[in-house]
């Protein structure tokens, strides 16, 4: 039996966005019917935007929506409703609703949400308290509203955990490493896993010889050393705050430098509540730094358009940390790579600053063709070249889809899933 | 007029070590009369460590002393007491006394010590105080014991000054950086400018044109990268957490780590005190950490030495993060450099870990010449050359030396410090 209507969720902080698919068999990728997100819960008025087909809306006010359970039961409402979308008319035809969990700790793969696991990943929370805590909700607002879906969650540090011991492990006390969970872990693995079947359909590669790096770069940034088709090494760590710098993430800074920035930097922050303990400085690293602390503003789109003196700088410090982490993969795969994938909002939208990324690494025998990395927008598909014919390595541009890798999966696994969920 | 006897002195948390040498005029290097050294301050009983030409004392329990004042006065008698070294028989012999300095926040060059440099010292220890205040301890005792010498402060951060903007600044709220001192600074900068004169003297080039990666390894490790004669990077922070792991620093680890390590991470650790504020958390991981932390011995020889599996996991990891480090720098040179150089003990004495990181850096055309890798111990010199012949950059070993180059540093500028000391 082939699934039904799959919802793919993604829970941020402020916004609930869900794509709408159709599974079609098997071999085939699902249709995607609808994607519809519920913006702006934390700063009201809330705003919906809406694509089915040829109908579009965009950030339209909408009313007494202020959280993600009010989000999330609107968004079901609106699709209920909507005339156009016939496949889903009633709740129960909705039979997976997948779940983007940033923090899975040593989860190597999706689960069936069911009691144990959900106390589980309240338990997980702990060590992300900033990232999963969106996700739990959505999990109980899917499991009171939608009693007939099951509920599968999908983890960012999946896909990482064939990082091997001397990459993973911290120079701490191994006791309390193990006791508190204390390892990298690494995120934006649910992007890494589509990219990597994207470039490994592309470039008819067997998925086992993939040798790439891939840059996920959006207002939370990473960089990925993927061998083999597996993640080798990855730049985020115990949580997304290690690595590349974000809209409002510090990435590395001296580990000491927090408690030098403030006296109270082990008490609890202003959004920390009893479930949730957050340090002031995880919210100041995390909530309160990055490109946005330097600028003013979170597009890195305007920053890079910008001849400001703090703009100019804080491009030129995005692109030497992603140099960085690069080269350092390099040498990982001895040099020996397919190519370099960007990927994410600024990835694919960000032709200057790939032009700068790869004009950084030249002397590793990357190159890109100028018309090309122009001209990605004109191009369709989910991979467009943009390196230079006859480099030594490839650069390429790769259209990643959280929400269709989700419900790919999904497709791939759903009787086991309903095995599992006791509903087979 | 010549500088007469100039005391190199390093001083660190247990122990004071001091280099003794006469000036033998502006163009020559001064002659190094004795080295002695008081170590096991704070797990007495104190020992002795002397070395003057054949005469030699190693590891001489001594009563009585246990603090860095009680060592340095230990010092001052040994060496005026000492029959073989007729240069020092009075204290009125001793010209200058350098100081290593771990954080010189602003500071581009060494300072003769006055009271306000002595104040603005104390100041900037709020940045290092597991690092500075062995050293102003020092020049307050040799300020009482030795009154007629003028104290000069070299500070390790001072060969970074030259990093530019994008490299140096952290990516958090400008306003509060500047406000509290926020950025990189770097450090072992009196072993980089050492090593950057060394190599450029043994590869006969002009200083402003040396291109090189210096890896500075030993209980302390950093890695810096050297343009132009001139600091352009370096692995080091804020203070000296960041970065490589050492024998007992974590290095860089997710900044929100200590967080999730205890619940106590800003609260004052057991050695803070009233003068010195550090948390817990600093406590934790620039003592608690390292390779004695996953290994149990701060003695990397030995963990080299072992195939237990928690010695090669720590080796592994420091391979792996030297190799990330010199993989960015060697981009940051558009590969164009003349030689990647190991200094400090374990680069020195490490050949196979030289072995395993030249191997590690291979794809950017690094090669050892394994027996003369093998054997530096047996070649004379500075600078020992390690590299295969014909292998696209050179590789050596530089026998590092940061007490003759404070002391160099003295002859040099011998009248300038006279004149601001007033005793001109």
């Amino acid at each position: 039996m082939c699934a039904k209507i799959i919802l793919s969720i993604n829970a941020g902080s402020s916004s609930v966005k869900v794509s709408v698919y159709k599974a079609k068999g098997k071999a085939e990728d699902p249709a995607e019917l609808a994607v519809v997100q519920v913006a702006g819960l934390t700063a009201p008025p809330a705003t919906l935007t809406y694509d089915r087909g040829d109908e579009h809306v965009r950030n339209q006010r909408i009313e007494g929506v202020s959280s993600q359970e009010d989000g999330f039961r609107y968004i079901l409402d609106h699709l209920t409703n909507d005339k156009g979308l016939p496949e889903l008319t009633n709740k129960e035809d909705i039979e997976f609703a997948c779940h983007r969990v940033v923090h899975g700790g040593d989860y190597t793969r999706a689960q069936v949400i069911d009691v144990a696991t959900y106390h589980h990943l309240e338990e997980l929370s702990d060590l992300a308290p900033l990232h999963n805590a969106g996700a739990l909700t959505i999990v109980r607002a899917v499991h009171s509203h939608l009693p007939s879906a099951t509920n599968i969650a999908y983890f960012d540090s999946s896909f990482h955990s064939t990082m091997p011991e001397h990459i993973r492990t911290y120079p701490i006390d191994p006791k309390i490493a193990k006791r508190n969970k204390l390892r990298k872990y690494g995120f934006h693995g649910i992007s890494y896993a589509f990219i990597t079947k994207a470039v490994t359909t592309y470039l008819h590669r067997p998925v086992g010889a993939l040798n790439i790096i891939a840059l996920h770069l959006g207002s939370g940034a990473s960089a990925c050393c993927i061998r083999g088709g597996a993640s080798l090494d990855t730049s985020m760590g115990l949580t997304p705050l290690a690595g590349l710098p974000g809209a409002t993430r510090s990435g590395d800074v001296d580990p000491s430098l927090v408690f030098h920035y403030t006296h109270d930097a082990g008490k609890p922050s202003a959004s920390s509540s009893k479930a949730l303990h957050i340090t002031a400085a995880e919210d100041i690293l995390n909530k309160q730094s990055g490109w946005a602390a330097l600028t003013g503003t979170t597009d890195f789109g305007a920053i890079m358009a910008s001849d400001a003196a703090e703009c100019t700088l804080a491009t030129d410090i995005f692109v030497d940390r992603i140099a960085g982490f690069v080269a350092s993969y390099y040498v990982k795969l001895a040099g020996r790579l397919d190519a370099l994938v960007f990927a994410g909002g600024i990835g694919e939208k960000g032709a200057e600053l790939r032009r700068r990324v790869v004009e950084a690494l030249e002397c590793l025998g990357f190159e890109l063709d100028a018309a090309r990395n122009q001209g990605v927008r004109e191009v369709e598909g989910v991979v467009v070249d943009v390196g230079k014919s006859g480099a030594r390595h490839g650069v390429l541009v790769c259209r990643t889809d959280e929400q269709l890798e989700m419900a790919r999966g999904c497709v791939a696994e759903a009787e086991t899933f309903r095995s599992r969920s006791g509903v087979a």
